[in-house]
């Protein structure tokens, strides 16, 4: 007998359930030889409110869960009720990975680690000195604290709502010390024309928001272009992009490098980033068929 | 990747923390190439009463359990928040397995399904002219069928408690439309002297209740002896019929089948009764130190 402790996960957020994440961990679980269980607790589906949070914590717990995945609406009001915060995430103020320990619950997230660790391998020596951000919601926030990680001098959030691109990035130059430029759409004009970057943090792209987030005509073959949507793994704004000549990053990898930082929370085992991405793009094929 | 589904269960009692179960449903899971896990919902530990059991049912079905094995002091209070029963479990009226189905929570009793295959399967051919079951708990209850469906044709009852004796009697007699005797444990003497086997239902020879429940003098080897107690396997009793010349049927063998039953009702899988038993003995093996 395999004297793995076997793992049992859960995924909570509204309309979790066709997320790919549960069978990404339970197929690198038993490349591993590890028994992982991962359930999706799709409030939607249950008709839980969010507020209910603390009860689906205590009985995650009480009823043998290790972790759970922390999603839409649940990753800022998770925070108060851990007991340990990890500095990113506390930082953030958002987590998206709780572990049950010993001594309480643990928060993390993986959405900034992973896209750190994306940006990293997939654009290696890309040019920071001028990164547009687009889109200023949650997974703005977290690429947004990941981008000035990996030493992007000039940053400019952009969201169609002026309020909450300059609420983002007066919370981001307060954080980091450093300046952050807030714009509207309207400006993308003037702020891609000397962009070094782009990343697109908004659901445009996604199979209910087909079509690209601006004019393609404003992509120059001079910059890189990052997208974080994933389904489909190749949008229309990444189509566009390498028309235009541009270095790009899909979503899949940040995709796949979160749930492979969180894996390695969860289990203490070293998961195979080669494998997973293997596997990722196996699921999101389209004549993938879930199982 | 294997498309089997993964399964989710647990055990709900009061100090279950121990139990062997989850570790044999797990191990012959592996074997069969099924993702499983298998998690105590210890009662004692967790600070949760009896009466909570309606919260513990609707959590494990939101955090997406397939079935709960449910033991003391669970089994029948369970019944009441069923949407289905098996007729065996039924006329019990005790369950100690459910399944979350998508018609509700379906409940059904191995106990008594197991002990009657141990007994098939460990005592072949033994006389069930004149059966004394000396245990009128819950664990005799579940036996005392089972001994009814295999054909006994005079079962007497026996307990220190002369009204539990009478009112499971009663019940049997009643639900089976025979004739079944009730005695108190000063009665065993005259009982054995004739009695073609013995099933011992009290935890005495257990390793906190050391000791056999009655003067071994009593035995003859004209008799057959199961005992129901499995921690130790090899109980005094079983040691002292063994030395009487009667065949026995040790515990283990209704531990192993209920657990076969159950595995069966919850995965649909077909598991082997051999290899658990294999797994079984290893777990309770003096020597074994658990995962």
């Amino acid at each position: 007998m395999d004297q793995t402790s076997p793992f049992l996960v859960g995924l909570v957020g509204t309309g979790v359930t066709p997320s790919l994440t549960p069978a990404l961990h339970m197929a690198e679980a038993r490349s591993l030889g590890i028994d992982y269980v991962y359930r999706t607790i799709d409030l939607t589906e249950l008709g839980l409110a969010p507020d209910q949070l603390p009860d689906i914590l205590a009985w995650a717990r009480r009823l043998g869960f290790d972790a759970l995945n922390v999603t839409h609406p649940c990753k800022r009001l998770v925070v108060e009720y851990l007991d340990r915060i990890d500095p990113l995430a506390h930082a953030l103020g958002s987590v998206n990975t709780v572990l049950f320990t010993e001594d309480g619950l643990a928060g993390y997230n993986t959405d900034t680690t992973g896209f750190e660790t994306a940006f990293r391998t997939g654009l290696p020596g890309a040019a920071v000195d001028d990164v547009t951000l687009l889109g200023a919601g949650g997974a703005g926030s977290a690429v947004a604290d990941a981008l000035l990680r990996v030493g992007t001098r000039h940053l400019t959030v952009v969201d169609i709502d002026a309020e909450r691109a300059e609420e983002l990035a007066d919370d981001l130059a307060r954080r980091h010390g450093v300046e952050v430029g807030h714009a509207t759409t309207d400006e993308l004009p003037s702020l891609l024309a000397s962009a070094s970057g782009l990343v697109h943090c908004t659901p445009t792209g996604m199979k209910e928001h087909p079509g690209t987030p601006f004019a393609p005509e404003l992509l120059r073959r001079e910059m890189w272009v990052a997208d974080i949507v994933y389904r489909p793994l190749d949008t229309a704004l990444l189509r566009a992009a390498r028309d235009a000549g541009c270095a790009t990053l899909d979503g899949g990898r940040m995709a796949v490098h979160q749930a492979v930082d969180a894996f390695r929370l969860i289990t203490g085992h070293e998961p195979d980033p080669a494998r997973m991405t293997r596997h990722f793009h196996d699921l999101v094929a389209p004549d993938h068929v879930p199982a």
